[in-house]
């Protein structure tokens, strides 16, 4: 058996991927490319995601790469299923999808054309800014919106549980991008404590350091 | 026995869930409600979805519901294992969910943006223009994407196989919305097979058919 394949790439959104692999425990060749140096346009990239995008799982002994993050998170979470990464009932994994695509959904249409505002207006400065400025204004009520389930907790939450799952671990990350679109965080204290323990499970921490360390 | 409800709305992504909905076969309470008349903004719709956005599904003796499309399609596909709305091996069902949640981030991202420009742009009209024209762009590079996806077929597709699927169905409504935005699809001619035949599932026709009615 060849071992499954991440790429990823560091300060992406491939992080967040990353660090559900690490949650999952299992054994996988871990592999950076940097996007600064085009290594996600070379033809051997392409033929392993044709989107020349990070993330992407590659299961060489399938012939399979899948993509797209809450995608990667079920193949996870089904591959590892003790590391509570997703519920295991139906219902419960639907649940857990629900906030995958709703973070998915968030990055897309938020924080993705709020960092490449430019590239969504075609280069039109005045409207990229007003991009922006509406995107600030989403990813908060966004954030608002988390924060009150977290609240909430209503029965059968995917969130916050015992045990660090693939939404919390997207979800913390929509929560350090809302601060780097410069969005007040301090008063969204269950979101903030959500981050905190993340970034607490050993083998996400782990996982960070290394993302460090690479740069 | 209390019956899942889906709530849906014409003329809204709600479609595309109602779709699966019929093509699973199963027997669902399914419920119509008026944005225009603001009833997804009603205490007892929130209550429903806090999100107040259709579609959603749902499940009375479960207390539960599950709302975002790649997350209803998994619920569907595992309550109907045999509508092969989603394949059922846990590969096969992963790289189902890359193709729902593909479609689901280019709606976030390139569709949601178009038609919805102005609110993306605080009211300004000039950057809402420039906006919806790279939308454009995006979403003819996207269905340029699918296309070449499914002129390849790789094995292992979900897309376009003898049984429709539910990212068939997601596909084939980002092709008509490409259509609402003034983009050329004549050209498409795998996409524009496989939207057929998607319209052409009896339960999918007798849906759209029911949608058509409502108005
Ligand atoms: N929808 C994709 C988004 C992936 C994505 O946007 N990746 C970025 C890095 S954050 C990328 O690889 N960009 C390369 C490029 O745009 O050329 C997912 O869920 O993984
Ligand atoms: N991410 C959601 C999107 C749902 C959505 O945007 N629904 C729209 C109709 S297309 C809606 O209900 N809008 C109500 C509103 O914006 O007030 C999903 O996957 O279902």
């Amino acid at each position: 058996m060849t071992k499954p394949i991440l790429w990823t790439s560091t300060r992406t959104s491939g992080s967040i991927v990353h660090q559900m692999a690490a949650a999952s425990g299992l054994d996988l060749d871990i592999r950076f490319i940097s996007l600064r140096k085009g290594e996600h346009r070379t033809p051997e990239f392409l033929a392993v995601n044709p989107k020349g995008e990070v993330a992407a799982i590659q299961v060489p002994d399938a012939g399979v790469t899948i993509t797209e993050i809450p995608a990667m998170a079920l193949w996870l979470a089904e591959a590892a299923p003790e590391s509570g990464l997703l519920p295991k009932d139906p219902l419960g994994r639907a649940k857990g999808m629900e906030w995958l695509c709703w973070c998915h959904f968030r990055m897309a249409n938020t924080f993705t054309i709020a960092f490449q505002a430019k590239r969504f207006t075609g280069g039109d400065e005045a409207a990229a800014a007003a991009l922006k400025a509406t995107a600030a204004t989403r990813a908060r009520e966004a954030l608002e919106f988390a924060e009150a389930q977290l609240v909430k907790q209503a029965s059968g939450t995917v969130l916050g549980t015992a045990q660090v799952t693939a939404p919390d671990i997207f979800l913390a990350a929509l929560l350090a991008f809302g601060g780097f679109l410069g969005v007040a965080t301090d008063d969204l204290t269950h979101l903030k404590a959500l981050g905190a323990k993340v970034a607490a499970v050993p083998a996400i921490a782990a996982a960070l350091a290394r993302e460090q360390e690479i740069g």
